[in-house]
């Protein structure tokens, strides 16, 4: 049996074990490496987006060989749409190799950033070489990827001997399809590649899938798992650990969204299927007239069942609308009836608020996590560049 | 063969031949009135959303058996997921029945506004009796339904003798699929219901829907076309003035989309396919990512190019980005390469602008319009209840 209670938060982020991780960054362009004197079994999920950034294809193939030891990322630039840029992508690789002294092949590479202009590998190469010790530490890696990020992300956990340690960079909220979300994971549980990519792929399922649109992604999406290998343990427990931290990472990011004053989880409880559950609550997490009214903390619950409905079967009489907050909880409906939506109103003040749609039509749960819609997204996005 | 310098725009609004129209509004509820004195053949098309106001599956049972004469709809409140929704729609049709002397049976009905409270039905009454003279007129009934419209739409064509006229009330431009959007069409050309259906599915798919995602629509969506059949005409030249009218309306809902400050018209050109140059268009258009980039004058066109990804196989290596205003184009992206952003710059300084992807791919086009994505758009939609 899983059990929390049994889940040690740590302090190491990615650095478990004989993993290492170093960030530097100048003005808009950072670079982070994570890296083990070992081969590490590695997996990665990526975008679905028929446009990729240059990093994508050349991870994919490159885990498919094997032999990966470090992974290269920057922020500042996405390295996608240019003439170059399977060209300057190696190039990334080959300078990580060289500072590293090991083969440009066993390093994976990622980046984030503006789409379309011609990767600055010079910089990269400058701030390669300036990595020195004063810029080893998890914590400086997970620095050095945020782009619009207002803080850096990084959890790590200690689960029955699983050591598992993760950094990520966020996505404006509003469309998570659009703005590239990258995760670096490390662990030290001895799995085989194919359990390791079954297990990432689940987690991922449950967290990072579940801020977005499903097959609307970046172009640059990337969630790479390296494993040293070195504690046998059960799968179970490997997946509930795994789990775990993809969904505190993923709630970090919606946390985070573009221009966020709070965050929500949505959970759509009791449909009749698992695929009903995921659809109806990541289309009310990303319905903008719902996020712009918890802006304005208005309890506006009808475009949350409008929401439901573009996507799914909804019988409105049976259904129970709850907010809550860490204090507080109330019926906004019940069995189709509008509860007390001043009530509502005084959750809705909270920067963190839960909302449970309950459809009373099977036994299929599933949430989501996302934020609000605010003057500052549309500040940040109209000027971004 | 159909030329568009023989389409004549005419000051009838709906009210040609012996349509008549009628408009009131006080504070945030508002009547209109639209009718004829003989039976009109008429037919709709109708949200896709499976949460409906109580309009939706009433009208649908009526357009079945026919023998319409005449449309009451509403802004203020959408009559949908509340108790009484279906017996108050009924209602409203009895009370236009009483004011006109007609059976309630006959009169389709159409509600627009929030979601979730109850229908004000003495309010419509008190509204309905007092429909006098001063409220005839095409302009007061589509002034009548506007909601956060900042301005009234309607318009009116005599091509070749077909008389066309239509008002229409306009949807959050963010996410049209969420905000409802009412059209109200009458016609002189005399075709059955089949035709009629099929000149308005085909109409409504080229304009409305170019607006929106497909199958999310709000819950009350309806765009209804009342036919006197006074006068003989060949299809074709129906079909090509109702496109016209039907893509008008559309273009002045998308310049009044809620917040917006710029009008924006996307054409994807030569995709291999319809659906994939459709797809394409749209995905486009909704991307929040564009929106906010082209408010902000940023000629960002990565951001294009992404949410393209997200939907259909792109070859970056092949495509052109083209920009325009009324004055000016330039090319953003030619074959894969950037071009001169500062020009691309001054034209995103228009109020209207024209962005054509051309894909190089096929020869299927489609065109998407919308607008950009603003402050206001927050503003409206965080406080409006």
């Amino acid at each position: 049996m899983s059990n929390m209670d049994e889940m040690e938060i740590t302090e190491d982020g990615v650095c478990i074990g004989n993993f290492r991780a170093y960030g530097v960054r100048e003005g808009k362009y950072g670079v982070a490496l994570i890296l083990n004197d070992e081969v590490c079994e590695s997996v990665g999920v990526f975008t679905k987006n028929k446009v990729n950034g240059a990093s994508v294809p050349i991870d994919k193939e490159k885990l498919k060989r094997g032999g990966i030891r470090a992974v290269i990322a920057n922020s500042g630039n996405a390295n996608c749409c240019t003439k170059t840029a399977l060209e300057d992508a190696k190039r990334m690789c080959e300078i990580a190799g060289e500072k590293l002294g090991i083969d440009a092949d066993s390093i994976l590479v990622a980046s984030t950033g503006i789409i379309g202009k011609k990767l600055d590998v010079l910089k990269i190469k400058e701030l390669v070489d300036k990595i020195d010790r004063e810029h080893e530490g998890s914590s400086n890696a997970s620095k050095a990827i945020m782009t619009t990020d207002t803080y850096p992300k990084q959890i790590s956990v200690n689960y029955r001997g699983i050591k598992i340690g993760g950094v990520a960079k966020g996505a404006g909220m509003i469309a998570p399809d659009l703005a590239t979300m990258l995760c670096f994971l490390t662990t030290n549980a001895d799995f085989g590649k194919e359990e390791l990519q079954t297990a990432l792929e689940n987690a991922v399922e449950d967290s990072f899938n579940m801020l977005s649109v499903d097959g609307d992604m970046s172009t640059n999406d990337t969630v790479i798992l390296m494993s040293d290998r070195s504690h046998e343990c059960k799968f179970e427990d490997f997946c509930y650990a795994l789990n775990f931290v993809a969904r505190e990472l993923a709630k970090l990011i919606a946390k985070d969204g573009e221009g966020a004053t709070k965050f929500l989880e949505i959970e759509v409880k009791n449909a009749k299927s698992r695929e009903n559950a995921r659809k109806g609550a990541r289309a009310i997490i990303s319905s903008p007239l719902v996020k712009t009214a918890i802006f304005g903390e208005n309890p506006n619950w009808g475009r949350i069942v409008s929401a439901l409905g573009s996507v799914i079967e909804v019988d409105f009489d049976k259904i129970d609308i709850i907010f809550s907050n860490d204090k507080d909880k109330t019926k906004v409906v019940e069995k189709g009836v509008t509860g007390d939506l001043e009530k509502a109103h005084e959750i809705l003040k909270s920067r963190e608020i839960r909302i449970v749609v309950n459809l009373h039509d099977g036994d299929e749960n599933a949430v989501a996590y996302g934020c609000d819609l605010t003057y500052s997204y549309v500040k940040i996005n109209a000027e971004y560049n």
